[in-house]
C-alpha cells in the first residue's frame, strides 16, 4: 500500500530522472525558474477537496475561495517573492453548479485576488460526479537575490515566527465541537497569506531560511533543519500562543500560514526595529539554530532546560 | 442556474477587473507572460475527472496519466511554444491509494514526461472521499516571435490541419459500445500532443493563427474566426477522415489534439515542402479564411457549393 507521503517520495525519486529544463525542483514551498537578468519565477499548486479540507455546510463559497487562494499565495510569499498570478481549476458536482455556489465562489475568488493584487490567468471548469475539487496554481515573480530557501539556515541563527500560533488549530477544534462562528472558528476559515511580510523578509539579507507554517512548527521547523543539515532548539516559554490556543496547538497546529524564518543573530536589533517600523509589530524569536554532528535534531527547552516531548505535525480532518 | 460556459464567461468578465501583472489573459490555449529579451512563457491548466473524462475500468492508470499530461502539452504546443514543465495535483480516494493505481499513475506520468522532454516541478497529493481528480498545469517557454494566437488569421489564409480527424471520436464510439481495445479505442485513450509540429509551426512566419483541436473543428475553427473577426469556408471533400471515422466525427469529434492553423496562401508551396521534409507528411489544407462584413461565419462547402449543416462541437460523456 502507498501512503500520500510514500507517493510523494516515489514521485521525487522518479522526477530526478527527468531533465530540469532550467527549473529548480521540489523541496521548498515553490519550484523556481531563474530567468537571467536577476529575476526568478516561483510556482506552487495546492488542492482543496470537499470533505477533506472543508465541509460545505460549514464554510461559505467565499470562504472556500479565499482559503484556496491564500494557501497558495502563502507558499509564494514564503519564498520571499511576490505572488502575481494564479490558475484556478474547479470540478463541480451538479448541485453546486445549479445553486449559486459556483458563482459565489468565483466572485469570492476574484475579490480575494484583487485584494492580494494577483491576477487570474486561466484554469479549467468541469463537472464532477460527486464533491467539489479545487486546484490553484500560483506564480510569483521577483529578484533572484530575494529568494529564501529552507536549506539556508546557519548555525547561530535566531528562529523567528511572524505571528502568534495555534489560532487556526483552536478554531478547528471549536468547529469540530460544533462552534462554527466563533472568532477562533473564523480565523481557521479565513487564513490570510502574509504576502507583504514575505516580500519584505525576502529583501533582508540577514534572513537566511524561510517557509510558511502549514503543518505546525514542530513539523515545519524540522524541514528547515533537515534541509540545512543543522540542529535547532525552541524555548517553549517564547512560543507566542494565540489567545485561546493551547501550547500543543501552537506547536503542532497546521494551516497557520504565518512565516517561520531564521535570522543572523547579530542583526536582531536593526532588523527588529525595521520590522516594527514597517509592520507595527515585532517578530517573535522562539529559538536558535545549532550546529550538529548528529542527524538534524529539534530540542524543546523549558526555561533553558531540555524536556522530552513528541510533538508532531498536523493532519487534516 | 449557472452552466460551465456561463461560469467561464462570468469569470472572464470579473477577471477583467484585476491587475494584469504583465500577463496576457484568457482567450487562447494558454495565458502568456512576455519576459523581455524576446522570450515568453505560456501557462495552461486542465482537470481530468473520473466518470467525466475517464472510466477507471476502461483506462489503465498509465493511460489516464499520459492523457492528463498530453492534453495540457497540446495547449502549449498550439501556441507555437515548447512545453518545458508541469505541476501535477492528484486527489485520490482510499481504494486508489491502497491499490497500485497511484504508483502506476505516477510511473506512467513520469515516463510520458520523459518522452515529451518536460520536467515535473511540483504539485500536490491529497485524499478524496470519492473519485479521482487530476489537475495538470503546464508551462511553456520560447521565443516571443513564435507565439501563435487565435486572433491572427488573415483574409485569404489557407485553413490547415496537421492530421486526419475523427479517430478519437470514433474510438469513443467504440468504447461506449463495448469495444475497449480496438485500434480506434486505443487512439482515443492515447492522445499524443503534437509538440514538435507545434514548435516548428511556431517558427514559421507564414503561419498566422493556431490552436489545438480539442472540441472538433466545427467548434474550434469558429474560435479562430471570432477572435480574428473574419469568416471561413471549409471544403468537406478535403477534410481528412481517420479510417473508420465518419465525416461528422471528423468535423465535430473532440479530443483530437491535432493542430489547426491558418497559413498565408502565397507560401503554400515552400511551406508544404519544408513541412514534408521535416515530418514526412503533408499538412491538410481544408479551407480558406474569408473577409466578412457580417458576424464571423463558418460556411461548409461540398465541391465548392455551400451546404446547410449545423455541426457543433463535442461534449464529454
Amino acid at each position: 500500500m502507498m501512503t500520500e507521503f510514500g507517493l510523494i517520495a516515489a514521485a521525487k525519486q522518479l522526477t530526478a530522472t527527468l531533465p530540469t529544463n532550467g527549473f529548480e525542483g521540489i523541496g521548498d514551498d515553490c519550484a523556481t525558474l531563474p530567468l537571467g537578468e536577476g529575476e526568478v519565477l516561483c510556482f506552487t499548486a495546492d488542492l482543496v477537496v470537499e470533505k477533506i479540507h472543508f465541509l460545505r455546510e460549514e464554510m461559505t463559497p467565499e470562504e472556500v475561495a479565499s482559503k484556496a487562494l491564500h494557501v497558495n499565495l502563502s507558499d509564494v510569499a514564503a519564498m520571499g517573492i511576490r505572488p502575481v498570478a494564479t490558475l484556478l481549476s474547479l470540478a463541480l458536482p451538479p448541485e453546486a453548479m445549479q445553486s449559486d455556489w459556483a458563482e459565489r465562489f468565483m466572485r469570492g475568488y476574484i475579490a480575494a485576488s484583487k485584494e492580494a493584487k494577483v491576477t487570474l490567468i486561466g484554469g479549467d471548469t468541469t463537472a464532477s460526479k460527486e464533491g467539489i475539487t479545487i486546484n490553484v496554481t500560483a506564480i510569483g515573480r521577483g529578484p533572484m537575490r530575494h529568494l529564501k530557501r529552507r536549506s539556508e539556515a546557519q548555525a547561530g541563527d535566531l528562529i523567528c515566527v511572524t505571528g502568534t500560533l495555534g489560532g487556526s488549530a483552536a478554531g478547528l477544534r471549536e468547529i469540530l465541537s460544533g462552534t462554527t462562528r466563533s472568532a477562533l472558528a473564523e480565523l481557521h476559515k479565513h487564513p490570510i497569506a502574509q504576502i507583504e511580510e514575505g516580500v519584505w523578509l525576502g529583501g533582508r539579507e540577514e534572513v537566511h531560511a524561510m517557509m510558511d507554517i502549514s503543518d505546525g512548527i514542530a513539523s515545519d521547523l524540522r524541514h528547515i533543519l533537515e534541509a540545512s543539515h543543522l540542529g535547532g532548539e525552541v524555548e517553549l516559554s517564547r512560543v507566542p500562543q494565540f489567545p485561546g490556543a493551547t501550547l500543543e496547538e501552537a506547536l503542532t497546529g497546521g494551516e497557520e500560514y504565518k512565516l517561520l524564518f531564521t535570522l543572523s543573530a547579530d542583526y536582531w536589533e536593526s532588523f527588529s526595529q525595521a520590522y516594527q517600523t514597517r509592520f507595527g509589530t515585532l517578530p517573535y524569536p522562539i529559538g536558535r539554530i545549532t550546529s550538529t554532528n548528529e542527524a538534524p535534531h529539534l530540542r524543546w527547552l523549558q526555561k533553558g532546560k531540555e524536556i522530552t516531548a513528541n510533538w508532531q505535525g498536523f493532519r487534516h480532518y
